[in-house]
């Protein structure tokens, strides 16, 4: 066998597995956005019946999967693998959500960019036929997230313009070798980009150097060109970081102006909604992909979409002493029909 | 091709990845351990030159990783994925190591399993030829893990006979798919198990449940009785870990009293060194596997190891909230010789 790589951080999917079902849950302020009608499951309770928030992120997840199950027509005994992380520290709501699942379990810790981490490795399990079915998940939660990342909720901080709403959100994605599409074909790696930026508040701008690296890698890696698909999404930038890309990929010779979208653009009505510079969280792109892209994809509406995740690698600790907030963005080729040779 | 796959959690590598080379870093006390000779790099000071302890963490695993490439002969430039996570929030150890790596990056969180898991996955992606060379590393550091998990050291805690001491250590293992072994033959993936425990300050019974869950499945799925190997060892459960395992492993049918340790009894002298229970931390595993026992198998002293790390998933937060502590362990068989046809 060949290997599967194209250029220093591209592989091609030489079995393309294929999604075989997919699931969002959210909570109340997503039920009130444009992308409402998508989500599998919505509770107004941002407790979801717990006593924590950080329980109540883990049940969140936890149901998310077992609708995807319920969709996928399968027992949680028929996943190989789980490929799982959030923003929690020590990643808690995945382990608890995880824990009576009684499945092989990979941790992964990939802040916002952690759906299409799990995806390209639940990808890689699955191509390789180390496993047959194997199922990417992660979620967010804003009142945990808030709490650990910056103050907590009663305290009643004020929020910058550049800030970002945490989406209190879950995806799953069922991935496996044999099936209908939407196929994933190729896989974009991320490296870690330090933009220097250092304001807590200001994710995008962190997280939008990395993008941009890993979407020129890309593009250079396949010889596609932006307009091969019909959508490009990241997840999560906002405003601010969103337009830091179309403006540095202009510099880079890629027009992004006409087919580049933004997980946390889309999640939420800006004008109606109070979220500043839009959504972000582990749970906002998985939720946009499971819940609202893949049926898209599936359907035929987006014929080829990349997914292209990013994570501010923030830690309170570091950024206190006065570090610079770390990005990465890995990039997921989801398309309708098996792309044809040579491609 | 047919599937990997022996029984339901275990992967046989058909092209059976090769170790090239790998490499490790400690601290002060871990240089006056009994495997003081088995360390690359020893540094007596616990800043490792930097401002604070995450820094300092930071550089030891980054001078770790840069000491592998040397001993493999390779830049940095000729490993396709880095496969990383530490303990600390965000995985920040690993994150601030790679970021002038300019290396493809998979961040991981398995608490003091990271070893186990990330070369699990390095020798997946390279086994199904989606990379040719890859690195797995992990750190820790008994200074940022103690304020992060428990309180500052300047508040001077008392430490309870049960306690293990976090190791200041770093390990890296770099794996490529042609070689003149070490070779990996067999990945057994734990699941997260709950075995009720809440001490914080007995890490080694809350992971015991979960080595034993994934030893029995070991043994399960590859028809290998323990005495097939010259070595077992976990990593890190102490002395109040292996004595629950050696124990529960007997009630199972499983003779461990031969030719099982543990990476916690082997890093220090309990007789000479204050640590209690014996060691933990992803170092811990990390720098005994890369440092002690991996020239041991090249050379034939140890000619089939099996190196089952275990991880603690403990966060304080879930602890306050009076979770119980989740564990986790995957198993890794690393041998001297391809294992003959049928094994």
């Amino acid at each position: 066998m060949n290997s599967a790589r194209l250029g220093s951080q591209t592989v091609k999917l030489i079995r393309t597995p294929s999604v075989l079902a997919s699931a969002s849950a959210g909570g109340k302020l997503e039920g009130e956005g444009p992308l409402r009608e998508s989500f599998d499951y919505l509770c107004g309770d941002s407790y979801f019946g717990e006593k924590s928030w950080e329980s109540a992120e883990s049940a969140m997840l936890k149901t998310c999967y077992e609708l995807a199950l319920a969709k996928a027509r399968l027992n949680s005994s028929a996943i190989n693998y789980l490929f799982s992380g959030d923003l929690l520290n020590q990643c808690v709501g995945s382990a608890f959500a995880a824990k009576d699942s009684s499945v092989p379990y990979f941790g992964l810790y990939g802040a916002c960019s952690t759906m299409a981490e799990s995806l390209s490795l639940a990808a890689i399990a699955v191509d390789g036929w180390y496993a047959d079915t194997v199922c990417a998940l992660t979620s967010s939660h804003f009142c945990s997230a808030e709490r650990q990342f910056r103050t907590p909720l009663a305290y009643g901080g004020q929020r910058t313009p550049t800030a970002q709403w945490t989406a209190t959100a879950a995806g799953a994605v069922i991935v496996t070798r044999e099936g209908n599409g939407p196929y994933i074909t190729h896989l974009t790696t991320g490296k870690i980009v330090d933009g220097g930026v250092k304001d807590a508040n200001n994710m995008g701008a962190a997280m939008a150097p990395a993008a941009l690296e890993t979407l020129c890698a890309h593009f250079e890696d396949t010889g596609r060109s932006p307009d091969y698909y019909d959508l490009i999404v990241t997840g999560d930038l906002g405003s601010v970081g969103h337009e830091i890309v179309v403006e540095l990929a202009a510099q880079n010779g890629a027009d992004l102006s006409k087919n580049y979208n933004d997980c946390g653009l889309m999640l939420y009505d800006r004008e109606k909604q109070d979220v500043h510079a839009g959504g972000s969280g582990c749970g906002c792109g998985a939720s946009v992909l499971a819940g609202y892209l893949l049926p898209k994809v599936k359907s035929g509406e987006i014929k080829r979409l990349l997914f292209a995740a990013t994570g501010a690698l923030m830690s309170p600790t570091t950024t206190m002493q006065g570090d610079s907030i770390l990005g990465i963005c890995h990039a997921v080729a989801i398309e309708k029909d098996k792309p044809a040779f040579g491609n």
